[in-house]
């Protein structure tokens, strides 16, 4: 997989992408990560990237000249089978979005600062808006940030057997059941018996009732419309 | 206001905490954040930080000693008006508890790692669990990073009046109107004559129309309970 990211702060991206397993999956191969700085697409003498908006208001938007040029000059060099905007307003993003897009090939992601970009952008070139919550951000990069991560760790390869996604939280509409690791007792404080039976099968069982109970406590939208759940399985 | 995260990749944060609007809002005083190395508060003489889970199963739990001791030590030195755990399974962030948490002074946040973290900590430490949506990252630091990003900028002073959060999308409920700035015509796509028309109301009106349309097109859930759109407004 081949991800473009277009951004005012490429310097942002220094962390997250440097760290744990966003470095290991870049220097395996699995994926390949480039950020580009919209300002050095800017033809203006200043290399400005904003101005303010038509109709008045507080805000500078960020025009469409510098995003056009930068997102023709990669659609140039190869096709992308997403053009994605960062925007609080597009689809929240979930685990099957995130398992979607992990089958892509080439990913473009923009991202947005300011008071956001130009519209004409967004109908004419964006394929894709995604949010990652409803709450506003300083800018799309640590949108992207997510997104990035979220996908990245489902490529085939990226992640052991030891960190496998499949047990993870929402693979099937599921919160986890609760974890812990030794010591048994800390501090007064003991681990449930049963973790410490080395009964396998009472241990699933147990899990499984734990992570619905969990679910249906904390999170009971995820039960409905999930098929995941074995509810004909009889216990 | 003050933030302490406790992470086993402080180096993540470089990025993220030194750019833009948190970068500001750090030089101006407006907060001051702190990353503490989990690994540092080890008493392993390897200072290991994580174990198999007791019961068996896939991925590594993160220890509840370097943990517990960490959060002694930052208590003993300032009371934390939330100890909060990045999680994706916590109550999921949306602008509302953003701006609940922009009036607090001291705040703790946990990044987990691996399978996660050992429930006991969640059990005697965490005060509030919160995830960025529904979707698994490869650990709780960019989790902690949109927090923080969505947090600081609401603190009085940060933004100047030209970036004012009070605009934003989901401050109203409602998501934002297009936006379009120079030039009026680029390519053959031309900006909305109502907003190069000059009239203040008519442009108001259009805009509110805008935004309640996109909402209702796009997110209806939003409009749901709401009482912030004048619905009584006789237009």
């Amino acid at each position: 997989m081949r991800i473009d990211i277009l951004t005012l702060f490429p310097a942002l991206f220094d962390g997250p992408f440097s760290e744990s397993i966003l470095r290991r999956a870049q220097e395996g191969g699995y994926v390949e990560i480039h950020t580009h700085d919209i300002r050095e697409f800017s033809t203006d003498k200043h290399k400005r990237v904003d101005d303010y908006q038509f109709g008045g208001g507080a805000g500078m938007v960020m025009a469409i000249q510098p995003i056009a040029d930068a997102i023709e000059h990669l659609k140039s060099q190869r096709d992308y089978d997403h053009i994605i905007y960062m925007t609080p307003d597009g689809l929240t993003l979930n685990q099957r979005m995130a398992n979607t897009l992990s089958l892509a090939g080439n990913l473009l992601i923009l991202c947005g600062h300011y008071k956001g970009i130009d519209q004409r952008i967004r109908d004419h070139y964006i394929t894709d808006e995604i949010s990652i919550g409803d709450y506003v951000l300083t800018g799309g990069e640590l949108a992207a940030c997510v997104v990035v991560d979220a996908v990245v760790r489902l490529l085939p390869g990226v992640l052991s057997d030891e960190e496998s996604a499949l047990t993870d939280t929402f693979q099937d509409n599921l919160l986890s059941a609760p974890i812990y690791t030794r010591p048994a007792e800390y501090n007064g404080w003991r681990v449930p018996d049963i973790l410490l039976s080395g009964h396998e099968a009472n241990i699933e069982a147990w899990r499984e009732q734990q992570a619905f109970e969990r679910t249906q406590r904390l999170r009971p939208d995820l039960l409905k419309g999930s098929t995941d759940f074995p509810v004909n399985k009889n216990k």
